[in-house]
Order: structure tokens, then C-alpha cells, then sequence
């Protein structure tokens, strides 16, 4: 590939698109970038028009550091505006979407795309999650925490864990009934912590009345557990966070309830018979669930306490979402506010054998709250290509496992996080390649509007998945370059409470990375814990690592290495998972870089260059992670 | 690359999945085969099932000329089922995609699809069409012929031309105006000619009542052209047509009217001042067009005599595809019963920006005429990537000039038929290469379901290009190599009135494609007829050409191949553009062949093939294409 094809570079963004949030109708300018060279006679936009293909020419408008810029402008007509762009040499015709560069002719799937009307969560580049699972990160009130045997639930008694420093056990042992008390006051009591950690808000597993220690299955949307603080606590922490400028997100299942809950009631557990649907089947509420003629009702993924949620009722859809006072709306306006919701099991939410209104649904969700709050951030729990639910009008992003954790964690020695679960293909071990990293994460990037790729909730751990560091099979150095990728892939990063300590935890089952906080460990772990903190201060102070351009340079081997960048400055993240020393190339140029002085990288490593035929070589240690900031001479 | 990965294969036809067409919660048998190899352990078949990935394990069932077979029985619950196959072998999985095969996780984008509830033309598949622009044809009944000066249309009198033989002029000179006299009685005169010829399925351009030649402005959807015969001329062919089991596919232009169309009349020229939307604001049928404050209309393409409909009116909706009687309808009905509508610049059929209504519209008109008739096929015209209209609930295929027309011509020595009309793009002239010409086809093949990639309209020529046997740039081999690509490729083959006897020509118009058939010229041009007719034999008889399997196999330098196959038949197309001779590799064996003993292809060609270390190596001439076909040893 001749080297000037490496430097092309456009994206979404404001340093390419003057307006990238234009209302329908509007003028925008376009702009791409590469090296000054002499092949490139003409540079078209090709752009797609009501259906019909439409080019501009684009003007040569600016040269500076040795990149020439080119623009045109174009006027928003379709809700969603698709382009390539055509450079045009002597010999051939090149062709750029957001995927690759061709000589043939591209289809559209990975085309530019600029959304018109579209509202994001703009306050999401800037910021940096901590996730929290309430009952294991701090109790702030002794008096409110669940007390041995205060309830059953599905037969089971609710188990107080006496000393906070126990191990999590597994589900088998306590039916997630095991409480360790943590609570919104003591999240309260932490926010100094999270504040000197770095991070700016707060993504809250579910803490909606319910029964179980991780309160997927809601026994009722309108009012926060009282082992938790209620209502009350909630109010008080959103206004102690909004202080601090810190937002929130919660985190609900409307795909499901708990089969204890109002609406549903099979047992009478904590509401009486004449409540709900199981029990009534004359109810208004029937119509919430699914029955097939035997009075059997459909659940998520065959769990028979999780009775699966019916949006044909459009009563449903008006509690859950439309309605004034619906459950996602209510938790929005005051004296509560949030910032975020994120929607638990969103890839089978509103469809199943009987009926398919998921697309439906996403879009009157995203119409009811963006209509109540335009900045409201609307995350959906997906593993998978998700790519059909992030077209701009349905989620804003989602928890970022098949672009992020799921390739990230393999690259780092794992086996795929779906693949683990099956007995054939979690026997496969197999060593992945830079390139096949950098496949996995542009194939799906490639697919994305540039906004939506700028709102994906980054993360490596959850709740749900072990701990990748716990993994004996992940080298120290090459989790602290999974972590770095985390942070600088475009969308936002997500902390899961206690990575910056490196909590303990197994790896044998999902509770095992529900260990509660150790708050003994910072002391301990002070260089795991200042890495977490410079990189949230990083990600918030640098308008490269927020919304600045992104490229993969190198995927050769086991080397993987991309670049943020805008025209001040540019990152450069390394990571190898080699286990011998490697020299790769860092192309300076393409980013307006004439010199490269650098000596140590943006933790204080070292930095092995050197000037070879007018390139800079950097010779990369095994197993090493580089971040790499440099400012760009005016 | 291994050996065995290049002969995996499936697909969605009848001969991989036991229902092609099933209901939506039918089981369906999925198949995959590949040469018998050591490395496979186990083949996984990866589903989305309601939005969550399902793995199924598939069996080994049969072996049968050195290929493995397996199977797995699945239930089609979502209306778009979505599957990739998973190759598990010791060190390493491989992910088979419609697209390719590759050792990381696919994104979704070119999953293999089954269609619940899907309605294709099932007679495509063994048709091959005969495009017939109507007055350039053959004059039936020289009494109804357009009159010199008969009318005038938009200021221009109508023109007979005198001499059937006169070659088209441009539109400058006649306004589209100039009348050779071809009818629809005419057509049915040639019906033993097209008969003998091989082809079984017409395709019209539009016949609806209109003064200009082309007709795609009609005055009335409701009345075939007098000047064409009339309502009963049509109702005639038809007749005639059914008889000898051919079908009839008539083109229509509902995305606009004529100006001086019933329903709009600017200038009375053929209906009274009283009629229109045009003259009388307050017309009913003022909402079917656009206009703006200052009664400025929209238009097609900016043609002020092509007036846009608008669609966001459900009147309109109605009278053109809604009611019982409306226009789309009326023509399936008795007494003429067509088999198919060409919907003409479908690609901005109703949207503009005021409104963009285009893919309800699709799917309205779709649910509408296939519950008419489920036969009935939906054919619109698009050049471009229109795959987000071919998903199964839109079109059934497309004018295959994105994926057929515009990658051959260009494979075969022409610029790109969009390019060719932009000054920049048309001056870059540069050989295409085997490579290129493979990622055009099968990026926009593999984004389409399968059952929707065997209802494709496959073209080289059409009313709208110049015809490209006329370009003297192109080879005259390398031409029959095109047509032969244009009808073995899934999909049904088209041929251009006169295609087949080389009817003159320029290239320098759209007109210079429209010259009145040449009666005279069969005789002289007996080889390319006899090619025609012995193609749309095989295309008719064979039923590899039909729902075979398709591969690419070879795609080095300027030599392109591919095979379509059954389990009793393979055939294997070969098209060269290089100017040297070029020995290629015939894998045999991924099609259950043991021998190649073929000493010609199927038109007389003569094979040069050897065998050398196990391979069957095939020495190509320069320029020269064949179609080799091969029965399959039991």
C-alpha cells in the first residue's frame, strides 16, 4: 500500500464534520485529511441522496504540518446522510469508508454516516464510569441492611454475610440471597473516593424493591429497595453526585420482572393473593406476561423467577415508558434526575416466539426519554453484533463487549467470553493475532455512526463476567495494556469497582467477581490504582482521547497499536502480547508530526526510538503496553 | 489457505436446507458439506434466536464422493433467521459466513438468512427474459401507428419515422418523439421468434398510455397506449403469451406522472382545463404531487415534465396499489393476469425532502400485491448498493446492475457505468482485475439473502446503457465471456432486444441503445444466436444454472471463475481478459468429481487441460471464456 494511503483520514466528529449533531436540512462541511502528495489529483464525496447517488467535488482549503485538508459542503437531507469518499490519482481511483481503503468500488455498509435530529448523551466523551453492585461496595447504614432470615425468597432465606471481608460464594450455596449490607449511603460515603480516583460517574447495578442480592428480578420499578435507602437515599445521592458533577446511571430490567413481583405474584410472598397476574387471571395485569392455554407463561431464557414482560400491551408500554409518570420516565424528573439508563438483557427485549416488537419498542423508548431529557444516555446490555439497535434511532450505545472486552480479553490470552461457555469451542486455545484484534474491532466500529461509535460503554469487567486479571492465564503487563485499550478505544471507559485495586475474585463462576470492596487494598496496590487514576484523568482532560480521531497503524504479529489524535495532539497505544522484544514503525507524519522526542511514554516506561531510512523505529519489550501523548508543534 | 476450507460450502436453497421457504416456526434440516478431512472435529451452526446467540451441534449424516456431509435440524422462529457456520478443529476455529471464511468471530452482516414466510416468484428461477422496448421492436398493425404530427407533447410534434431501418437519433433532435411503429401485436407476431430463440419470460418497458416513446410519463396508468394497441392488445399477448407458459413482466414509473398526465394537465394538452392538479388547486388530486407556497411542483431528476408523486398521501396510496382496483393491481388481475411488475426509479420511489415514506411504501406495496398473487414478481430498478430494499420485505431483486451489469462491463474493458458519467472519474482508465471483479459481485451477493440473491435480474444491457458489444473498446471474446458470466450467475439472465444478433448501435447516448430491431440480420449473425439460444437452453434445463450452488474459485490476475453445482452436476465458468495464455487450477474434488476428461466446454471450445502432481491444471487462452459442464459420477 503506497504510504500516503495510510495518513487518509476523515470521521464523524467536529474535527471533521462542522456541525456533527445537524438538525434535517442543514448545510455541513465535510473534511478529509492525508499526506501531501502528488498522486492525488481530485477528492470526491460520493454521497447517497434520496436514494441516488450524488459527488462533489471537494476543495484542497488548508495545508499545514504537512497534511493536506480538502472539504465541501453538503446539506443534511436524509435523516440518515451516508458518504465515501473517491480519491481520484492518475492511474486509479481509490475508495474510502469508515472500514478501509479499496480500488474497487465499496458497497455502503461501512459508509460515513452523519445523523440528522440525532440527540446523544454529549456529556458521555467526557466521562469515565465506575460500575457498582450495591451490596458490595460500602455500608453506610447498619440499621437498613437485610437481616438473617428476615424473608424467604423462592424458598430461601435471606442470609446476612457476618464479616464483610467473606468471600463470595456461588449461587448454589445462597440463591443470590447472600447480603453483605452495602448501600446507596455508602456509596455516598465514597464519593471523595471515586472523586480522587478520577471518575465522574456512577453506573449502579439495579436497586429497585427486590428480594435477591443483585435485583435483576424487581418486585417493583417505583421504589428503590429499602435494604438500599429507598427512595429517599437515591434522592440524597444524586444530589450529593450532581454536586460534584458527577452523573448517574441505573441500571433496570424491563424485560422481566421478578415472579414474586406486584405486577405478576405467583406465591404470595410479599403481596397478597388478590395482587397481580399470576394469581388473577381475570387481572388487567395478564396482559403484562406471556400465557400460552395451560396458564404456562413465558420467562427469560427459561428462568421460571423471571417471567418475561409482554409489549403487545400497549398499557405496558405506557407503565413502563409513555405515560407521564411511567417507570423510566419517573426516575428522570425530579427530585431524582438520572443521568443514564441501562437496560438489562436489551438483545431479546419486546420479542420472542409469540411476538416480535423489539425495533418497535427500542424507538418509541428512545422517542419517550430523549423527549423528556435529550441528554439522557440509553445503554443496552448486548454481547453480540448489535449493530441493527445502533442506527442512531434506538440505543445510544451499548456495554461494549463485542467491540471491547470479548476481543480485548481473548488478545490478552482468554478464551472468547461466549465461546467459554460451550464444552466444544471453550477447548480451543488458540493464540490471537494483532490482525485478528484489529478485525474483530473494526468490523464492528466500521458499522457504526460515528456518534454511536463515540457513545459505547467500554468495559472489560462487570458484574457479569470474571475478573480478567483473576485469570492466572493473563500476563500482569499484558492486562495493563487491556486496560489501556479500554480507556483509548472511542466511547467511554467503565471502571467495575475494584479493578483500580485489583479486588479478589475467582473465575469459576459469575458471583466470583462479585467479591465485596476491599478497603484495605489501596495502600497495597498503589501503582494498579494510580495507572486507573491517570488514565481518568487523561480521558477527561485530552480532547484526543474524547473525541479525536482514531486509526489502528500497526496489527502485524502480536503487536497491536492504534492512534487518538486531533491537530494539537496525538496518542499512540502499543501493545504487544509478544514474548519477544519487536521493532514496529510509528508514523509521525500521518498525524503532522515532524520530530519524535519522546523518551518515556505517558506512565513514565521508557521508550526505546530510534531514526532508521527517515523512520522511527520503537522497539517494543515483550509482553509491553505503551501510551504514548505527544503535542503537535504549531 | 488449507485445501479443505476452499470446498466448504452451503447455502439457503433447496439443496442445503430441506424448506427454503418455510413458516415462520416450521423446522428446517441445515446442511453444509466439505471435502472429507482429518482437521474437523466438530461443526457447530452459530443462530440468533430472538436476539440471542444459540449454538447447535451439527452431524455427520453422509459421505458421498469424497465429501462430508452434516446436518442440523433448527426451528425457524424469527422472520429473519440468521446463521454462520463454526469449523472446530484442533488449534483453530473457522467462521463460514455467506461472505468468506476467517479464523476470528465474523460480524453478522453477511450471515447466512432464511426467509419466514417468504413469498419468492418461484418461476424466476428457470426463466430466462427477453427485455422489449416496444416501438423499436416490430410493427403488428401499421394502422394505428403514431401519425406524423398527430399530437405535439410539450410543444414537439410527434414523427413517424418512414423507414423502419433509420437509426435512432438523439433526444435533442426529436424530444423522444420519433415513432418507428413497434406495437404489442407486433410482439405477439414474434412470439415463435422468441420462442425459438429460448426465452420464456417478457419484459415490456412501459406501454401505459403516453405520448413520448419510452412511456415512462404516462398520461393514465388505467389504459394501455392506443398507439400500442390498446387494453385488448395487451390481454391479447397475454393470452398468447400464457399459452406457450411464458410470462409477461411490464414496467411502470409510479415514483412520477407526465406533466400533461389525467391526473396533473399543466397545459391542456390532452385533457380539458377542468382535470388535473395542476390548473385547479383545489383538486382532490393536488395532494398526490409536491408543491411549495409558491406552487412550484417536484420533480424526477429535476425534469419539470416528470412531476414526483407523494406518497404521504393515502389516496394515492390507494389508487396505486391499495385498493382492489388499483392500478397495480388491475394489471394482475383477469383478463390479463401479469406476472410481474419492473418498478422504474424505485431507488427514490417516495421520498424527497418533504418526506420519506420508502420503505413503508416497499413493504405496503409488497403485502398488497403478494397477497394478490404470491407469484406475482416485484422487480425494481436500482444501480446501486439497494440492499437495505432486498431483505425480503421490500423487492423481490433488483435490475442487477450493481452486483452484474455495472462489475462485468467494467471487468470486460468499460469505465464504470456510474463513473462514466462524472468528467473526473470517467478520465481514470484502468484495467479491472479477477480480484476486484470478485469483491463487487460477492460483497453485494453475500449481503443478500439467498433465496432473494436467486430472484436477482441479471443484465448486461437495457433500455438505459449503451450496449456494450457496440464499444469497440471492448474485445469480442471477452464479450461472449460477459454474457456468459451475466447468465450463470444466481439470478435470471435478461437479454436486450437484439442482444442476441448484435443490433447496431453508437455509444454515445441513451437513445443510440433504443435502434429498431434488425429483422435482417439472423442469418449473418448465426453464431452469437446460436450462443444466446444454447445459454438460454442451459440456463432452462440445468439445474445447477438455476438454484446450484455458486463459488468463486479463481480470481488471480484477469482470469475469473466460478462454479455453479449440484450434487449431480458442476459447471464451471471461466472468463479471461488477459492477453497472455494463463494456466489455472480446477478443483474438482470440492465438487464430488474424481476425473476431468471434458475435452470441450459446452460450446464447442476446446479444453487444454493436464494433470499434474494430483492437480487438474487448465490452460487458458488469451481473451477466450468457457462454460464447461460436468455430470457427477454416482
Amino acid at each position: 500500500m503506497k504510504k500516503w494511503l495510510q495518513s487518509v483520514y476523515s470521521d464523524g466528529t467536529g474535527h471533521y464534520v462542522s456541525e456533527p449533531y445537524p438538525a434535517k436540512g442543514e448545510r455541513v462541511d465535510i473534511q478529509i485529511r492525508m499526506l501531501k502528495n502528488q498522486s492525488v489529483k481530485h477528492v470526491l464525496l460520493r454521497s447517497k441522496e434520496f436514494g441516488i447517488e450524488k459527488l462533489t467535488e471537494m476543495k484542497l482549503f488548508k495545508m499545514k504540518n504537512g497534511l493536506d485538508y480538502y472539504k465541501a459542503q453538503v446539506r443534511i437531507n436524509d435523516p440518515v446522510y451516508r458518504y465515501q469518499f473517491y480519491l481520484v490519482t492518475e492511474e486509479k481511483i481509490y475508495y474510502y469508508t469508515q472500514h478501509r481503503i479499496t480500488d474497487h468500488i465499496p458497497d455502503e455498509s461501512r459508509d460515513f454516516v452523519i445523523l440528522a435530529d440525532y440527540h446523544p448523551a454529549k456529556w458521555i466523551k467526557e466521562s469515565v464510569f465506575y460500575q457498582i453492585f450495591p451490596d458490595r461496595f460500602f455500608n453506610g447504614n447498619e440499621k437498613i441492611s437485610v437481616k438473617d432470615g428476615e424473608y424467604s425468597y423462592q424458598g430461601h432465606p435471606a442470609i446476612r454475610v457476618k464479616n464483610w471481608n467473606t468471600p463470595a460464594v456461588d449461587y448454589g450455596q445462597t440463591h443470590a440471597l447472600d447480603f453483605y449490607g452495602g448501600d446507596l449511603e455508602g456509596v455516598i460515603k465514597k464519593l471523595d473516593y471515586l472523586s480522587e480516583l478520577g471518575v465522574n460517574a456512577i453506573y449502579l447495578n439495579p436497586i429497585f424493591a427486590s428480594p435477591s442480592v443483585h435485583k435483576y428480578d424487581s418486585l417493583d420499578y417505583y421504589h428503590v429497595d429499602t435494604h438500599l435507602g429507598g427512595d429517599a437515599a437515591l434522592k440524597r445521592l444524586i444530589k450529593k453526585m450532581h454536586e460534584r458533577e458527577m452523573k448517574l446511571m441505573l441500571d433496570i430490567s424491563i424485560n422481566h420482572t421478578s415472579s414474586a413481583a406486584q405486577w405478576f405474584n405467583k406465591e404470595n410472598e410479599f403481596y397478597q393473593a388478590c395482587v397481580g397476574a399470576y394469581q388473577n387471571p381475570e387481572s388487567e395485569l395478564r396482559k403484562f406476561y406471556f400465557w400460552d392455554d395451560k396458564g404456562n407463561y413465558d420467562t427469560w431464557c427459561g428462568v421460571k423467577t423471571m417471567p418475561k414482560l409482554n409489549y403487545g400491551s400497549e398499557e405496558l408500554r405506557r407503565k413502563v415508558y409513555k405515560n407521564r409518570n411511567s417507570v423510566l420516565k419517573k426516575w428522570m424528573k425530579e427530585p431524582y434526575g438520572i443521568d443514564g439508563w441501562r437496560f438489562d438483557v436489551a438483545d431479546c427485549l419486546a420479542r420472542n416466539e409469540v411476538t416480535d416488537v423489539h425495533e418497535e419498542v427500542l424507538k418509541e423508548i428512545r422517542q419517550e426519554l430523549k423527549s423528556e431529557n435529550p441528554d439522557i444516555y440509553l445503554l443496552a446490555e448486548d454481547w453480540a453484533d448489535c449493530s441493527e439497535d445502533l442506527k442512531g434511532d434506538a440505543w445510544d450505545g451499548t456495554m461494549n463487549y463485542y467491540g471491547c472486552a470479548r476481543p480485548i480479553r481473548e488478545f490478552v490470552g482468554e478464551i472468547d467470553l461466549f465461546h467459554v461457555r460451550n464444552p466444544i469451542l471453550s477447548r480451543v486455545t488458540c493464540k490471537m493475532t494483532a490482525k485478528q484484534l484489529a478485525e474483530r474491532i473494526t468490523q464492528f466500529y466500521a458499522k457504526l455512526p460515528c456518534s454511536v461509535q463515540y457513545q459505547m460503554f467500554n468495559l472489560l469487567n462487570s458484574h457479569d463476567v470474571t475478573r480478567l486479571y483473576n485469570n492466572p492465564q493473563v500476563n500482569t503487563e499484558e492486562h495493563r495494556g487491556a486496560v489501556m485499550m479500554m480507556f483509548a478505544l472511542p466511547g467511554c471507559p467503565n471502571v467495575y469497582y475494584g479493578d483500580e485495586i485489583l479486588l479478589e475474585g475467582r473465575i469459576d463462576s459469575t458471583e466470583s467477581c462479585r467479591y465485596p470492596m476491599n478497603w484495605n487494598r489501596k495502600e497495597e496496590f498503589t501503582e494498579i490504582y494510580e495507572f486507573y487514576r491517570k488514565l481518568s484523568r487523561l480521558k477527561r482532560s485530552s480532547q484526543a482521547m474524547q473525541d479525536g480521531g482514531f486509526q489502528v497503524f500497526w496489527d502485524k504479529d502480536y503487536i497491536f497499536a492504534f492512534s487518538r489524535f486531533t491537530e494539537k495532539e496525538v496518542i499512540f497505544v502499543i501493545c504487544s502480547t509478544d514474548d519477544k522484544e519487536y521493532e514496529i514503525i510509528l508514523p509521525i507524519e500521518n498525524y503532522g508530526l515532524e520530530h519524535f522526542r519522546e523518551k518515556e511514554d505517558y506512565f513514565g516506561i521508557p521508550l526505546d526510538t530510534e531514526k532508521r531510512d527517515g523512520k522511527i523505529i520503537c522497539h517494543i519489550k515483550p509482553h509491553q503496553s505503551y501510551l504514548i501523548t505527544v503535542p503537535i508543534e504549531k
